[in-house]
């Protein structure tokens, strides 16, 4: 049975409440739920931090045996490249995941510093984004 | 019954011929097959083309009556205000593919003119890319 | 009696059909024949593609003939050196024209590879613009 | 009857004296004269001064009471964000006029401050611009 | 008893009137009033042009005698190489204001050419911040 | 009666200790009291962390309920998204200031992160760009 | 015998009557004629089109087969990613060519999205770029 | 005889009083009486604003007339199209001078936008800048 | 008896474990071990952290009273504002190290935002680095 | 009988020696030696320095009476202003020649300060470059 | 009696010869002499090379001697930093002069890395700008 | 024994002379004595230019024989691509050395055109780089 790590970084814990025209009006808890529900072939193991180094400390935990990382870094995305090292350090699998579509959001946000040390991205399917991600691990053989 | 096409652009009709150890060393065709079978439940429409004004002329023809479109616009995304344009101007939601992760490539290809108009964009699964964005389309309520 | 050719480019044969709130909800059709109607004393060619290359073909074939062109080309405005090049091999005077106000839209709009090449540029007083050009055309003398 | 007020910007009252080989050797007063006995159906305003801040008090004197301006701002043009304030200030339409081809000549006349905020640019008639520009005007109903 | 210029710039005049959403609706006058009233313990001088060079020319006239000047430059805040040069010039401290938060507003508004040659900096208040800044002169000692 | 939140980001602990040419030599502490002494009418409340995801932590905790902050977020002003975003994501307003004149010192100090999602900005005052602030909040009604 | 391929771009069809200061007033049939004669000892073969898909379907349907080709992709040569991409997806090598020295022209010339992709350029000998390439292909052993 | 006029620019009429470190603490009132008892074969006229568009006001009146201008545009060399098209309106040879070395200051001093529209520019010798455009003009034959 | 830090910034912590084709395949611990037996002159204190604020913590907290400071801030090296600023703000002198040849791999690397702020840089060394970095201190009278 | 100068500039006297995988492993000694037997109807000369200078001082001494210069400027190629201008100074043409297809190397290598004032340019070909480089003299009528 | 040495960078040993529509048809000998007719009252010393390092020796070995320098470093005022350098270590001043006006050239000639270390510039005089240069030396005090 | 070479670029030859402030007042022959009485168990080989050429030169004849270089290429640093390519078409290991901490000066020293080519990099600790490169040479075994 293969655990799949979902890490959320930074304003994510206020997924809901925060500016429900961009990110939806459901709580990241309650979505998590679902797809715990969904997937019972797997352990969907959750973590949140808005501490850039916390992200990095966990990938450390857990990068060398979980069977697969859903990351969405939020802003850090466009900034860290402690986050690509770290991500380039371990041996599992990342996939970079985004609720919104940042590629129509502000410039700033068009730049991930992560994406060429990942596995794969998925972007703009809102929640849906976490469980495309999911798939992609279960299917893979 | 949900109608699902996909369209490729340039240089894919080579795939399983071209650079496999960037794009893979198995057809589309076959690829679109075992695609079908395994997804019984929508039918699938491929078109592919080099011609950067016949993708377009497909997006108009198909744009407005099909349910979901899978586009891997191939080079034609980094660089064709055109396509972005045709996705704008059509009514079905728009999933941009990549088989490769693009971002690990040349820096030209880290831009998309098209992301922006997209509904969704799924980067780095190999074929599997487009699998994943036929998910999104089936399991939509 | 003079010949006017107007050649639009991608995207403008869904015009009335395509983003109503950025280019009108008259097709193009229409505005042809009213234009027609006002204007007897010449006569009014019209073509529309959406590939790049039938754009120079067309240029190419009555660019040596004909007494005056309007051009739309569309998207390709920002990105193509080749019509450009079309434009400065032919003889007849090419008028560039767009319906929308592209300084007002995304900075990708603000730039045009072909304004260099031609005579004169009419930007922004929606289907107007054909007419404006029209009227240069025809008081020259 | 509609009021009309053409505005020059610097050095525009040099015209026909200066640079004949871009600007033409007519005079805007002769031009102007010309202009005003073939359109008698309205009446045309004219304002010159090299100084921007006087084209600023100009638009704003005149802005919220004639029925159509056309500027043609020289230099500031491509510096000018007073101006661009100013015609998002006042409420009668603007329409940006140039002599020359402005793209076919140094890449500091490229790009234009005020384009955004003006209803529509006619841009390389020569003087026949200012007449385009005046068609445009009255010819709305 | 402290003497405070204020010194506004460009299309500043046209306060109330101008862009009520970005700019509010109240005139500039009647706040001056308010503010003279609610400050009696200074003189509050007022000056505005909309013409740069005049702007230099009350710099030079009371920036060697005033206790204080609170300027908003308006658009020439982002161009005038000029102002930056009077400020520097003159011995009476100056603080830049802006009535609109220029940082969330187009990209071009979001370099000030003054600020360094400033001694502070207030932006976003509204009205308020030319109130800020005069607390600012009348509490130092 | 009022609450209002300073939050101050990296390197702020050592105020009073670190570079007193840049930063004056009075500590923040002592400020605080006589800040508190001159406005009893408010609550002041002061965080201070260099931890950028504590920052975020903290404006999330109190950002809610507070009646408004006053953040420096030192050097991350300058780099972070995600504070930005954390900004955006709560309901009270957030004052951005600044002691020393950014734009008057190195390059990589003249680009803020924060400031389109703040209300206002205060700058240069050094330590009086606090209470500014603070005036400004207790100042509206 | 080998057989060497030759492959125009946009608007090399006008070659002899388009711009002759700049690419000469020879055709290129006639130029083909005289290379065929000089060079009995292979065949040439000659493509031209001015769609730039159309070029990538030439490039796949004798890329795989051919002994070398010959490109001059005109202006799509500074912009296509779709031909770099085709040339590496097929095995023949291929040969840049341009008639034309691009770099003693606008700056838009200086840029190539192919030559990377090449064996080899050769730029500006005027039509004798095609000869020279030739001869690189005949003396290989 | 000769007549020659300087023209001087924005803050310039402050000389002697503005940053003597930079500028020197010699007026410019008395450097002018000192080089016309010099140089008695030719007549120095003399004009200073702060207005931009009233140096080119000047320049128009007597472009045409005098022999020479020695032009110290102050910072609008740094930022005006305006004035290099006034200088590249009128026939009189115009020298570019600048008391200051502007190379070994800020970034935005760097630039002149009047340079390739003058004979000559003289950079860097305090007020003696001057007075070798002065031997400049004198010694042509 | 000098005491020299060592602070090893985000990813350090995997040395010996992270892509040892760059890194090396030994620990730091052991390094650290051999390095104090190679130096029994001094102590060598050592701190790591992922978190970018413990490593500002960590300078604040030893930078006042440590003889030297060897510091490889990993990737926030090339982003960190933050260290730079905590770098200057104390006494203790810092050396920047880096194990690898940072300018010999990706473009972000090769900007440091902290090296400005420091006494001396080490580059490409391997482990060596931090000796090199101990021998300067201890060297120094 | 042409005499045709061929000019290598830094680093090129290494051929056979230096970077074998980019460069080939045969010495340009033995190489022109070939090249001298397979075209007896002309005068190689051969000329190598690894100083710019010298580089210009043989370009003008052969410059005016050679029939052709083959150049392959090495490193100096993407920095060397000096170069251009030497070649510009001279009456004899000069073909620019590189051994690697620099386009398909580092950043660094894909400008040439020269290009713009050579005859032709020939990149990529190995050795085999001069010697199409000659082939392009030699045909010339 | 004061001792000035002119140096002279690359290419202008050609003077006279080389591109007489930009350089003018005087041979730098014939100049000279005829300034040193002119101006018995000093030494004018001369130098010439065509190799940056030698214009560095030739600094070094008079930089600390002779009373003035006059530079025309030619293309390596674009990009020399050692050159710069090597003024800056000597005590001679320096004025850097350029015959053509190079701001109304290529834009890589329209940066000095010289300006700022040169006590003053002068450009666009022809020959006659080593003569307002000479002039400049001689009539300090 | 180990053979070590230094290498000094241009103006390092003024060492002791040239600003004192920036690079100390000890000449480098001084220092070089008390580094071989320092160091008696190795041979250290010193060499300097001002001749970007003769540095290549010098590297071409002892590259591939001497047991390291530590190389100081002054200004070169910043611009030199053929040093770069020197130091990679030699065997023997190269450090690339820096007196100053030039990350701390003008922004044209951020940039190193040699540093990817190197081993390691040694910046800011005046003289005593030498010193800790000749340490790294020494305890490699």
């Amino acid at each position: 049975m293969k655990t799949i790590q979902i890490i959320n970084g930074p304003n994510l814990n206020l997924l809901g409440k925060r500016e429900p025209s961009v990110y939806g009006n459901e709580s990241f808890k309650n979505y998590l739920e679902q797809l715990r529900i969904r997937y019972p072939q797997c352990h969907i193991e959750y973590y949140q931090s808005n501490i850039e180094g916390e992200l990095i400390n966990k990938l450390h935990e857990i990068g060398f045996s979980t069977d697969g990382i859903i990351l969405n870094a939020g802003a850090y995305t466009h900034t860290s490249i402690a986050l690509h090292d770290a991500i380039k350090a371990i041996t599992a699998p990342v996939i970079e995941v985004h609720i919104s579509n940042v590629h129509a959001r502000e410039t700033f946000r068009h730049v991930s510093m992560i994406s060429s040390a990942c596995k794969g991205i998925i972007i703009g399917f809102g929640l849906d984004s976490y469980r495309l991600a999911l798939e992609s691990f279960l299917t893979e053989e």
